[in-house]
């Protein structure tokens, strides 16, 4: 047998915190991690600042509903569930450390707690709550696959995909807040969902995300958790754009490390050309164009 | 009025060109140009290798059907051609220079000949017969805006659209010949059109691809040229899957400068974290993953 086999069934929590009731918030993450994992789901993705809410009216209300990475009692919540049964979590948290506040999610295993991963790109008003994350595009290795983290604007900035990708990561997990994009065509998937089928394909990795509903002072979110196989197509959802619910998929993550090698002459990451690219994808660069026309 | 306008009615030809007939491939292009003209297109964009076919015997044959850029036949009669509609063409040419072979596209406009983009990601047996692009990611400054050109696969590669967008592309116009991929959903959308959507979302720059369509040698093209706006979402296509047509949409370019400033906090290039990617993006990167788990 050449084709490695590593079947994980994933689950996305579509839930709807409520701003500022983070034991609400908390204990109903745990009712539905507790029913995931009763479906066989070894792998959980909850949405990004799920135990605060996200809607913060100032940073001090931010500020109180911050919690220690990894001694706060939302992360110790969910170290025990993990354990209790053998699952891997991928959550949104909002992280305190010393006066400094992340939107970051932390990753748990079966041992406990596995790593952080601080939103690198903010939006809007996260901008006067959070510091920018300072932790990279960590990808870590379990005993279930490479995990790599995004979250939410993250997705829109295809260095994030690409930058877990060269650290091989097999799934990209998203905690996400989604809102309505501007322009949005009706009766067609979301922008959010063809950007990540569009990530998932060109890097061929897997990719979960998991949205929240709902609409908090006056801010609506779109739901549509979805989970992407390593070809770009969906495997599970969109969910619901307004209701809670939970999507599952069973995917064989070591599909991922065959960077879809199409023919003997290409390979998906193989075949970047870094040579044209180092010297000017990071930063401003020199305009080359021609003035003739 | 403090919004730029720049109003240009854009149209990709779709045809079925084949393989070795170039003489008869060029006369077809110059009808459908001339057509295009006729309804008011401004840029017109015609598939990869239009002269010439792409599914080559060998490479000698696709050295007898290389032409010199811009001193070929091909080349002169759409200089000419556009010097009479005032028009810009970008149009996939096979190229020769000394003894190398390049799959590459022109940029012409009414005061003459403009420029070369030489594809940069070779597809399949593509590599045995050309040379990998050496003249990077050009964007090219006209009166109707500056200009951008990838060709196929180069388009699979997030770091194309990205080094033409930071070079201040309004429009990347793609001169493609898809050819089917392994998984593609029916009833759905085609993969190499999620793409572009991504693409011209998360770069706010319009995209307009002109592929070919017809079986040649066995290998399949699909059709559904499409024209993409600055916000993602298409405005013109895409177009059928087997049938030669000609799709047009006037779009204002001005528009891609806008780079969606979606709050006082955002801005979709600037909010580039460049302090994260630069040492990384373009090379093979160190792996940070935790063992942990």
């Amino acid at each position: 047998m050449n084709k490695q086999q590593n079947i994980v069934k994933i689950a996305c929590i579509q839930m709807k915190p409520t701003v500022g009731e983070k034991e609400k918030n908390l204990w109903r993450s745990i009712q539905a991690i507790a029913k995931a994992a009763t479906q066989g789901a070894k792998l959980i993705v909850l949405p990004e600042l799920c135990n605060s809410g996200y809607v913060f009216k100032d940073r001090n209300e931010a500020w109180k509903l911050s919690e220690l990475v990894p001694n706060g009692a939302t992360c110790q919540a969910w170290i025990e569930l993990a354990a209790k049964h053998q699952i891997y979590l991928v959550a949104g948290i909002d992280e305190r450390e010393d006066d400094r506040l992340y939107n970051s999610a932390v990753v748990i295993g079966p041992k406990g707690y596995i790593g952080t991963y601080r939103k690198v790109h903010l939006w809007n008003e996260e901008n006067s709550f959070f510091e920018p994350g300072n932790l990279g595009f960590p990808v870590f290795k379990t005993e279930i696959g490479r995990i790599g983290v995004l979250i939410c604007y993250d997705g829109w900035f295809c260095e994030s995909y690409r930058l877990s990708t060269l650290q091989e990561a097999d799934i990209i997990c998203i905690p996400t807040n989604w809102v309505p994009i501007p322009g949005q065509a009706e009766n067609r998937e979301s922008m959010a969902n063809i950007l990540m089928m569009a990530a998932a394909h060109t890097n061929s990795v897997f990719i979960a995300a998991a949205d929240r509903v709902g609409v908090e002072r006056n801010q609506t979110f779109i739901g549509q958790s979805l989970i992407v196989s390593h070809t770009g197509w969906p495997i599970a959802g969109p969910a619901s754009p307004d209701r809670e619910e939970i999507i599952y998929a069973e995917a064989n993550l070591a599909d991922a490390k065959d960077k879809r090698q199409w023919s003997k002459y290409n390979h998906i990451i193989g075949d970047r050309r870094t040579d044209l690219y180092d010297e000017t994808l990071g930063a401003k660069v020199a305009l080359v164009s021609s003035m003739v026309g």
